[in-house]
């Protein structure tokens, strides 16, 4: 696939995920952590804006000066920038206006493109595996967006992730032994999956399944939510102080569990993966079974050997820079490493993942309390 | 005008409001105190649904059962209800259901008015005056949500309120004296205009004008925001934590100062009426003047000799209920009553006024730190 | 009694009001409106420092220069203030230090009295009230710290304020009337009692006994917690937030109600008068009995008649100014005006207010949610 | 020296470390993550009454019932306890109360431990490192609670740590090699210390010397606090939010940078270690230059060839637990396990560190944002 033809791969599927939306659906900010899907569209598209045509095309005419600062991120490098927290209260421009502007942009990007494809191939590259990481948000905020509306509307009658089932069981045993971690080869790589290096692992035995909801709600029945002693301490503080007693998404209604799905609310399948947990969670579950949750280099070690892909797994590493980590110059210096404090691994990847957007050495962070994306647990023994 | 051509009316009228707003407009809440267009849109017509359809038309059936529970403001007599924060989140149904439930309620409401418009009339007029009250609030939400968006996008360029001057000048004298206060005759009222009651009041001079931005930015230049001696206690606190400098709206750029109009950003007109001030502002403006606010009573026994109705003025008498206040049965009860403690009395009506829909007798009330209606001061001497 | 034996007879009862504390109960500050008992006694001297000595005594040297900073209230007018909200964090001057800051401004106020008695006769009149509000304060903030203390200390066992009854029952009916409102005569007053008014009251029936624990129980067991049409809207918020189910310092242990009292826990006595509630409570027990409290106005006019001076009785009225209210010159100018929002009247004087600090005009006032006072409630009928 | 002569030289210490307090000195806590000195002198001895005298002394009668709920610190085990944010508002029992309680304690331990000192030997030693960590703590809270009086009380004038310079310079390079990490031996180590266990280290240079207030003076005068780029996101924020301009306890003051200390307000000293700065800060000034902070591992081997033990070292290490790592059986086990989570591992001790309390091995703990101990910075070459 040329650069060209992946670029419009991509732009696609955004809009894609965007075409049952209703025209309000696009505009609210239900949380801090969720952003509009409006905001999405338009973000990613003032990525290549910013980064690309701007510095690349002679002359080139920006779409709107405005949306230079409404759509920026959090690159304080480029200037001013909306609060969060104030992403769900802008209604101008409206939806169409930033389809407009996507068309514009991807307009003057092809035409760059027929030009420049080989010099600006890394940077594009970039762009899109940007792109497809608002993808699965744009996804998932969706869903809290519906979800949280009392008359849970659905998103897509077709899809039914949360009813799929782990393929294999039992444990897989590696050997004590001196593991390289970290990207190689040539494909495309975020800068936080480098540099390579050596670390030394004890054996291990990890589960060749995800938990599942059957057996989740059997530490539920037993306790586990009321329960201190399987909780780490701010954990414990979470649970009392949002009184969670059970996954994101689930309720309890007349003495059955019912979740929200992007196809409506359903009853929860017992052999189904349990999703939509934190940290914190997962955690407990592990205490609660007498295991421990993986590190990012035995689940990177075991990777080729999982059947993995289906969620993100938290690990028990904290979202650190490797050694001989660099930042890159600029502001894309700003991608990744202002985040690597106070937020929790995850690997793998989910049914909420862009399709070529996933490899081994990938590495996701939340904090230890954020449960809106589709998480789940992997256990292993001690 | 019949109760049924006067029904059409007010009911047009709402939608008149709205007429100039794109559907993003209609779903957002970037206040607490704010509702989206689309939910004033809604519980106008679930007051007329609820309280009317419900109980007088035989086997009425609910345009959609979730209604009554998404766009229930605040009654709870009648039921559960959204989160007055969670409006700005709820973004099915869509705007266009919205305007379906108002049709297929005003089809319902004007068959019924052809058979029972006198036995129903007085409930008929509640839902209308309620429904003029939330085409003010439409329209300061509006502003506040159009004013808060950084690119100031324009309602309608042809309003012009913010440069409304004055037609009158000097005091109005008025002698001591038994007088009556409150609502007589046949009219329309609220109950919180009820009972009418004797009042003794001493002389007074009562300013045949409201305070001007001239008057205002002398207030402004002579230090009024930064020095505590002319503020209450809590309104000095308001001042410091809210770094108030200037009114709701107002922008000091390249040493000019600018206001947010409906009509877009434009230059402060000196002649005009200061206005989105709040009572903390009115009172220490009075104090800098070495004058007072006017009290709700004397305003009511000046204002036949006053040019009023176009802001809404601030009085320094507090919200509370009149002698032999009656609290009506049921629902309706919650109306009024139940808000009268904390908040300071306003009198008068305002450009964003609906028509027919002032009364000299009228109270409106907000907390002394509000200002997104269109409010002004008017001064009495000490 | 000279105004000499005055000052000696206030400053000496401070003292007496403490002498039962230990140490450690000088310095804390269980929640922002509560004052350190060390403070209460620095601050009342300093009041004396501040505008009497270092006005009145030709070179007079300050006790010690951090003081001035220290121990001022809310007096912008005089300089910087420690926040209130850090009044407890402050370990050092000590108790001791305190107290021989006492006797030295004591020592300096009596040398300068035997001068100049009559000319300050006025300034000193108002410091020794100011003490005197201090000393309820001193009792109210003592029984709070105690009182929140899991293991409940005694403050002194021979008080038993709180099984106080009614000595008279019945309504007194008053008849409609101009009356004159406000302070008259020669004796002290504050500001806010001033100017006399006249004021026009219809018809009103007042009770002659106060609220007891009894007949409040009988609104607790009728579920008057749990019903939200009894209360304002702001009340019923106040409510449900902080779990209120009955007055402050009640205790429902083992299927019987106790209060903490300032001889210990106690069980509570039906005859009682009903106390600490706020005003949200008093609102809604009156709505819940079908009766209202009365206006400060009303009060006043019935009190030669009534039997008062126990309980600070909640009215209706909010604390706004007089006509012809004045505020004084200078720092004395924020004594009372500042704070005429957003409050509540109380009338009467109560169990710890001090000997020959009660009148009829007098204006007290608290938020609608403060209930540490000794407060209680007097119904009229509607 | 005797297990008995142990326990009676750490209790001593404690009381030592209060004798230059005053009684109110011993009540406040001005944050939440501060406790009063009294707190500390009850909870250390609640320790060896709770897990040692009732466990191991027939009929033992505790001293006081309602201690054992008001001293407990974080033991859900071991039941209720007062809330963390409430321990400064307990006044009673008073400081010489707990002295009393300290004094039963010890006499019934020193009883015991004359029959069962071999017995009992690892118990009472994990309670008397548990009082070591508390001095610390006191010294570090006797700080933070005169530090932030506005007068700045003297706490012992013979004390300077804050002119400590370091003894060495350069850099020290370790090897790349397979390295064994944690505690082995026979002396007394936590839980967290364990398992002993490989770790793969690359080559690094490490600075033989900490961080001086000169170099962190060019790093404030460089912009570092006004400079996104040098900052974590979450440390950007913490600044911005609270306004950071320097460590904590630094003032500017007419142009000089002063610092509050144990021996009172006095000029920073250039050469002496920067201290009380946070991870964030840290992680800040080694970004600004070019260089980064040591991960735990790499400190605990180059360790033996550092001067060390002067200041708590920030590592870039997450506080994790170590490959089997075991949580003890029973309330001991919330020693440690349960606060692995977002907190980022120190090295080294500090001048407030107890004598024979610190060891290589030993991992303190402390959140990115938190600065009241004595921290500082060592630097390894990217």
């Amino acid at each position: 696939m040329s650069i060209s033809e992946h670029y419009t791969s991509v732009r696609n599927h955004t809009e894609k995920i965007c075409s049952t939306l209703q025209t309000e659906d696009f505009v609210v900010q239900p949380a801090i952590f969720v952003s509009p899907p409006k905001w999405h569209l338009a973000h990613t598209t003032w990525f290549f804006e910013q980064f690309i045509l701007k510095e690349h095309v002679p002359d080139y005419e920006v779409f709107d000066a405005d949306f230079c600062f409404l759509f920026n991120s959090y690159y304080n490098t480029v200037g001013k920038r909306v609060f969060r927290a104030d992403r769900g209260n802008i209604t101008r421009p409206g939806v169409q206006q930033v389809y407009e502007y996507r068309a514009y942009v991807d307009m003057h990007m092809n035409l760059l493109l027929q030009m420049k494809s080989e010099e600006l191939k890394e940077l594009v590259e970039l762009g899109l595996h940007h792109e497809q990481q608002h993808q699965e948000l744009l996804l998932t905020d969706i869903k809290y967006i519906l979800g949280h509306n009392p008359i849970f509307p659905v998103y897509d009658e077709m899809i039914h992730w949360e009813n799929q089932e782990n393929s294999d069981s039992g444990f897989l045993k590696i050997s004590e032994g001196l593991y390289e971690i970290g990207h190689t080869g040539d494909g495309f790589s975020f800068d936080n999956e480098h540099g390579r290096h050596k670390v030394f692992l004890a054996e291990f035995e990890i589960s060749k399944s995800l938990v599942t909801n059957r057996e989740y709600l059997e530490f539920i029945t037993a306790g586990g939510y009321t329960n201190f002693k399987y909780w780490l301490d701010e954990g414990w503080a979470w649970v009392t102080e949002n009184q969670i007693k059970a996954p994101l998404y689930w309720h309890h209604i007349e003495n059955e569990w019912y979740h929200y799905t992007l196809s409506g609310l359903e009853t929860v399948h017992p052999d189904a993966y349990v999703t939509h947990i934190s940290y914190f969670e997962a955690a407990a579950f592990a205490e609660w079974k007498n295991m421990r949750l993986p590190t990012e280099f035995e689940w990177e070690i075991a990777a080729d050997q999982l059947d993995w892909g289906k969620r993100w797994e938290w690990t028990n590493s904290a979202y650190l820079p490797y050694p001989n980590f660099k930042k890159p110059e600029g502001a894309i210096g700003e991608y990744n490493g202002k985040f690597m404090i106070n937020q929790m691994v995850l690997r793998g990847a989910s049914c909420a993942t862009s399709p070529l957007h996933s490899r081994k050495t990938y590495r996701n962070f939340f904090h230890t309390d954020e449960r809106w994306q589709f998480t789940a647990i992997r256990l292993v023994k001690i």
